[in-house]
């Protein structure tokens, strides 16, 4: 007799960045849900999608979900704040499954923890271009105020590993002075790199201030959505951790430590080819 | 009776680079050769390749370099020390024509101006992993010393446009300790947009070292090598400069200006279709 065929809620959850940030959004699913089978990619070929425009940072979303879908998985978790930002509407018409980004997960939990409802909102230049946070705010509450700043510089400095360098809190204390002078309430990392940086964000903001991890918040809504789908797991093992990157794996480990903190397979390489077409079209 | 065909030597200069970095050699070579019509190629939707593996650098040269030949240019300049620090060989396998990268003049130019060769090198991760401008010298030079680091702070820094800030200023003399230490004679600009930092790092290294910015250096060189070739432009008219990018062209006007310093032709954008395939390979 043929054992049945596993049920869907046992399919892996797949979760995606275009590097190695999303891995603070792995971490917290897993802590959260730990028996969870999780599928990982990582586009650390074309990373960062931080800087580059919506048109191209939806078209990698695109083929970053197609390869997910690929790997036969329940749900996907756009564990980007530029994906999240640009690329949703595209991704829930593109793919028929359950697409949850950081976004709204984020901007529920500031406004729940903000008394005043003042709240600052750091990210990339794409993120913060895009006004996702303050759009997902103010549809939640009118009358939120919400302040952006652009931080650039940050995703390099946790990826030299300057968690606590002199030069690292200058630039934060010249990224968020223009933050505490509009009296913010509350600070969303929209970035999945920014959680490495909590130590010394808590210094520059001083210890009133709401620090909002959206990597933690993400995972509670994981938990709620897949709950309400009847798609979580019922296994009693821990889950596994696979990752997939599109750049070589050999500096993965390392990276693997900080961001994770748990144990994950090793990771693979995933095989994209890219084929220049000889036609250029002039930008309008 | 129909026209003569053009010669070879007035078609176009193909220069190619992960980004707009190249553009400072742009700069050079129309400033050192302004008849020569310039096609540029920025790969700006996968930026940078400082960060990535040999591999996946060597990949993406091959597909630029593909463009380039499509363009039906005579000779292709390789503005991009990570490039030409990992890539140059296999790109002269593959294509049969001319092909500069900014190594071997950038070395020249280092043996030539030091008096002690005792030569710092700076340049990204890969670039400095690569050790190609300790192989380049040594072979010109075995008695020359050379002491590299790898700088991956300093292109965000230039792209956030922080030229004088007073943390690019802290991150410079951290970088550059190391190599005062060893009392170096001369420091080459081993990455395109280092040359946009020189005021600043000369303030660090004081007056003495001298400064080697390999895009002056590979204009010299291109000149020379295409002398020998007998394919420089006889015309007489001023060349035009028509830029490539892969990402799109909108914010590329004010790193036009702050990069290349002349007028461009506006820039087009370059469609890449990227094919994720299904099949994963294990790293080893």
């Amino acid at each position: 007799m043929k054992p049945a065929p596993h049920p869907k809620r046992e399919l892996p959850i797949g979760i995606f960045d275009s590097g190695i940030g999303g891995l603070t959004v792995v971490r917290q699913i897993h802590h959260l849900l730990p028996n969870e089978d999780i599928i990982y990619l990582g586009d650390t070929a074309r990373v960062p999608y931080g800087t580059k425009a919506p048109s191209t940072v939806i078209r990698f979303a695109c083929e970053d979900l197609q390869f997910l879908t690929q790997q036969n998985v329940k749900a996907v978790v756009v564990a980007c704040n530029t994906v999240s930002a640009w690329a949703l509407p595209t991704l829930e018409k593109q793919f028929p499954l359950p697409i949850m980004g950081v976004i709204l997960p984020g901007a529920q939990t500031a406004l729940a923890e903000s008394t005043g409802h003042r709240i600052g909102v750091i990210g990339t230049h794409s993120t913060i271009r895009s006004r996702a946070y303050e759009r997902a705010m103010i549809g939640l509450d009118p009358l939120a105020q919400v302040f952006a700043q652009a931080c650039p510089l940050l995703v390099p400095l946790v990826e030299e590993g300057w968690i606590n360098h002199r030069a690292t809190k200058l630039i934060l204390q010249e990224y968020l002075a223009p933050l505490l002078r509009r009296k913010i309430d509350a600070l969303v990392l929209g970035c999945t790199h920014y959680p490495l940086l909590k130590t010394a964000i808590r210094q520059t903001i001083g210890p009133k201030i709401r620090l909002v991890d959206s990597a933690e918040s993400c995972a509670r809504f994981v938990r709620e959505r897949l709950t309400q789908l009847e798609l979580l797991s019922h296994r009693r093992r821990l889950g596994a951790i696979q990752p997939f990157l599109t750049d070589e794996t050999t500096q993965f480990d390392g990276y693997a430590a900080r961001f994770l903190g748990v144990p994950a397979e090793p990771a693979w390489r995933v095989e994209l080819t890219t084929a220049t077409q000889p036609t250029a079209l002039p930008q309008t």
